[in-house]
C-alpha cells in the first residue's frame, strides 16, 4: 500500500466515524476540545464489546488473575513512589514576554519566541504531563492530587490486600481496565494520542526466577489475543522491542500495528522486576504490603512483576481501521444506487450491532418489530424501516453488521424471512422459528 | 430494625467488604484518601454485573434508546451552560487567622474559629464542587477544565450528532454510564457519598405535550429495575418527591432504599423541560444543534428531557446491604466450627462468582480444576482447595456465590458431584455431563 492510500484510508475511516456516530470529538458545538473524543451509539458497544472480551480472556476464564476497579484518583504519594511527579516531563521553553509556551524539541530556535519574535526565552524546563487538581476544600500543594496517568500503580498499592481476600498465591495476575490521562501536548492521529484513554493492564507477580518465563507465556498469549480473538492477521502485526531498557527491567517489548499512519504500539508486554513493589515499600513504609514471604526459605520478598499493557481507544482504532474494506463489484443487483460500497468486516464477537432487522416496507413495520423483540434477547440488534432496501444494507454495511434480517410480504404467510450475509452478500431464506438458532451459530 | 441494630449491619457490612476484597479504600497503605474507594477481586464482578444488567436492561432491549460514552473532561462552557461553574457550590468560611476552612451550615458560630478561637472570619462565601485541572501547557484560566460533575450534559450536548447518526426520531433516549467527581466537603457513609463514582444515566428527548407520560412511564420502569432484575423487597424502597422543583421542572422523584443509615436516593427521575438545551444553544450558539425539526408544523422546536439518574456504588451499596444475612443453625453439621455464618444472598444475575469449585482434597485438584475451566465457559467461576470444606463454604457464602461443586474422591467413579445450595443448605448429587444445563437452568 502507497503512502498516499494510506492516509486516504486514515482520512475515510475518521469521516465514516463521524458519520456513522462511532466516534467523534468531544463538545463538538462548543467547538471541541483537543485530545478528548466521545464514543456514539455504534461506538460505544464496539468499545464495550473489546473491553468485555479482554477481560473474560485475561480474567474470568483464567484462576490465576483476579480483576479489581481502583479510582482514578487515587493517593498524591502513590505518583511520588511511581517515578510521575518528578520524571514524567517533555521539556518546555517559555517565552518571557507573550508568556507563550513550547516544546522546547518544537523549536527550531531556542532562543527566539517564533510568535513574537522576542529573545527573551527561558532555559528548557521540565512540564510535567500528569493532569492535577485538589482534593479537599483548599487548593494548596497539600491538598493537590493527579488524574492516574497509569491504571497499574493502584495495581501495585492494592497488592497484598487483593492477595489476602482473593487466597491467591504468588505466581498469579491482578487486572484490571480503566481511564487514565496525559496532559499531551500533542495529541493526534485521531484517537491514537489522545489526553484521556482508557487502558487494559494486568500485572502478574511472580518469583524472579521463573519471570522470564511468564514473560514468554504472556507473549504469546497477548499475541493470541490479537489474531485469535480480534483476528487481525499476522503480517499487520510485529514485535518491537524497546531500544533502552530500563535498569530494572529484564526485557519489554511491543506489539504493534500497521496503522494507515506507520506501525504503532497497541500493547507493551514488559518486565518490570521488583521496581514498583519496592518503591512503594520504601514511600508508604509498608514494606510487609509489598512482599511476600516465602514459606520454605521463611523470608519475605518483593515479587518481580511481569505486565501486559494495552490500551482500549487504540484497539478501536486498529479494529477500524483494520475492518475499513470498499468493495466495487455485486451491489447493483441489490438494487443500490452506486456500485461502490463501504463494508466494515468486524468479526462478530466485537460488531455493534448483529443482527438488523429491516422491514421491507413500513406496514410490516410492527411484526417485524416483534422479530427484533425476540432476537435482542440473544443477539445486539437494530431496527431500520427508512429507505430502500439497498440504502439499508449500506447503513448496516457501514456499521459491519454481520447479518440483516428482512422481513417481506411473504413472511406473514410462510413464517420465513431473508438473511443477509455481510461479507458474502448472499442471501438465505429462514424459518422465523429457526433463526435464533441459525444465528447463534454463525456469531 | 432499631437503630442499634441497623448500625450494627453498616459496620459488619464494612468489614466484610473488607474482608472478602469487595471494597476498600483507595491507596490504603498510604493511609488512604478520604471519599475514594477501591472495588477489590470480589467487588469488581459485582459492579461489573450490576452496570451489565443496566446497560441491557436500559439500553440492548430498547429500540428507543441508544448508548454512548463521552469523555470525563469536555469544554469547560459545557459547565458555564449547565450552571455548574456558577451554581454548584457549599457556603464556605474561612478562618483569617489560621487559615482553616469550615462549610458554614457545620458551624455553631460563624464567628469563631473552633479550632484556633480567633474571631477574624471571613463572610460565608461559595465553594465550588466541582473539580478543577487544566488542559494544555499553560496553568490559567484560560486552559482551565472540569471533571464532569454529572454524566448527563455531554448528553444534551452530543444530541443531535447522536439523533443524525442513530436515526432516531423523537421520541428517544440517550444513556451512558460513567464516572463523575464532586469534591465533596464531608464524603460519608462508606460508598454513599463519595468524591469519584459511576453515574448510570439516560435522557429521554419528547416532546412538551407528552413527557409526563413519558416520566411516568420511566417511573414504571425503574421500580422495576429494583424489585424485578435485583430483587429488592417493595418495603425497602420508597417514592421521595422533590420539596423544591427547579422552576423549569415539571415533576422530579427520588428512588429511596431504606440503608441502615436511614432513607438513601438510590436514582432521581427528573422532568427537566427544556432548560438544558436552551441553555447550550445559548452558550454554544448552536441553535440548530439543540433543537429538532417538527415536519407538520414545518418549525423547529426544543425537545423536553425526562432523566433518569443513578449511582452505580449506591446501589452497589444497596445490594451489600440487602443480601447481607446471618444464619443461626444447621452449619454445624457441615463440619463448621460455629453454628453462626455469614451468607450474602445476591441474586444469582450479580453475584461476583456463580459456580465455586471445591475438590473435597488436594489430591483431587487435577480433576476439579479441569471441571473449573469446563464450567468458566458458562459461568463466572471460583476455585477453592484450601481449609477445610466447611471453610470454604463459608468463604463462598460470604461473597454469596449460590452454587458450590464439590468434588470428592467419588466423583472420578461414578462421573458424579454435589451441588449445595447457597441459600437452602441443602445438598443433591448431579452428573458432571448434565451440570452445566442444571446450572443454567437455576442461574
Amino acid at each position: 500500500m502507497s503512502e498516499q492510500v494510506n492516509s486516504d484510508l486514515m482520512s475515510k475511516v475518521v469521516a465514516l466515524c463521524k458519520r456513522r456516530g462511532i466516534i467523534f470529538q468531544s463538545s463538538e458545538i462548543y467547538g471541541g476540545i483537543n485530545g478528548f473524543w466521545d464514543y456514539g451509539p455504534n461506538g460505544a458497544p464496539l468499545r464495550r464489546n473489546i473491553e468485555q472480551l479482554w477481560w473474560r480472556h485475561m480474567v474470568e476464564m483464567r484462576d490465576n488473575v483476579v480483576g479489581i476497579e481502583s479510582t482514578i484518583i487515587c493517593h498524591p504519594r502513590v505518583w511520588h513512589a511511581s517515578g510521575h511527579v518528578e520524571q514524567f516531563c517533555d521539556m518546555m521553553i517559555d517565552c518571557m514576554e507573550c508568556k507563550r509556551r513550547y516544546r522546547s524539541d518544537q523549536l527550531e530556535n531556542p532562543n527566539q519566541c517564533p510568535d513574537c519574535g522576542s529573545k527573551k526565552m527561558t532555559e528548557p524546563r521540565e512540564f510535567n504531563l500528569m493532569m492535577k487538581t485538589y482534593v479537599g476544600p483548599v487548593f494548596d500543594e497539600e491538598h493537590a492530587a493527579y488524574l492516574r496517568a497509569e491504571s497499574c500503580q493502584p495495581i501495585f498499592v492494592n497488592f497484598n490486600t487483593v492477595r489476602n481476600t482473593s487466597r491467591q498465591k504468588i505466581p498469579f495476575g491482578i487486572a484490571q481496565t480503566g481511564k487514565a490521562f496525559r496532559n499531551e501536548i500533542n495529541p493526534r492521529f485521531f484517537t491514537f494520542r489522545s489526553r484521556e484513554f482508557t487502558q487494559m493492564e494486568m500485572e502478574f507477580f511472580c518469583r524472579e526466577e521463573e519471570s522470564m518465563e511468564w514473560y514468554e507465556y504472556w507473549r504469546g498469549e497477548r499475541w493470541k489475543f490479537y489474531t485469535r480473538e480480534l483476528g487481525i492477521a499476522e503480517d499487520k502485526l510485529r514485535w518491537k522491542p524497546h531500544e533502552n531498557l530500563a535498569h530494572y527491567a529484564k526485557a519489554a517489548v511491543d506489539i504493534e500495528y500497521l496503522f494507515p499512519f506507520g506501525w504503532g504500539e497497541i500493547e507493551g508486554i514488559h518486565h518490570r522486576g521488583t521496581y514498583d513493589m519496592m518503591r512503594h515499600a520504601e514511600y508508604s513504609g509498608q514494606e510487609q504490603d509489598c512482599k511476600v514471604f516465602d514459606q520454605e526459605t521463611r523470608e519475605s520478598y518483593y515479587p518481580t512483576v511481569v505486565e501486559t499493557s494495552c490500551g482500549l481507544d487504540r484497539i478501536c482504532l486498529m479494529m477500524l481501521c483494520d475492518a475499513y474494506h470498499e468493495d466495487l463489484a455485486e451491489t447493483r443487483k441489490e438494487g443500490m444506487d452506486e456500485d461502490e460500497r463501504v463494508v466494515m468486516r468486524f468479526p462478530a464477537n466485537v460488531a455493534p450491532v448483529q443482527v438488523a432487522i429491516l422491514p421491507l416496507s413500513k406496514k410490516l413495520s410492527e411484526p417485524a418489530g416483534k422479530l427484533r423483540e425476540l432476537l435482542s434477547l440473544c443477539f445486539r440488534t437494530d431496527f431500520d424501516d427508512a429507505g430502500s432496501i439497498g440504502r439499508r444494507y449500506r447503513r448496516q454495511d457501514e456499521v459491519g453488521t454481520p447479518f440483516c434480517v428482512t422481513y417481506d410480504f411473504d413472511s406473514q404467510d410462510d413464517g420465513c424471512v431473508t438473511v443477509r450475509d455481510r461479507d458474502s452478500m448472499e442471501q438465505e431464506r429462514i424459518a422465523v422459528n429457526e433463526l435464533t438458532v441459525w444465528l447463534l451459530d454463525k456469531l
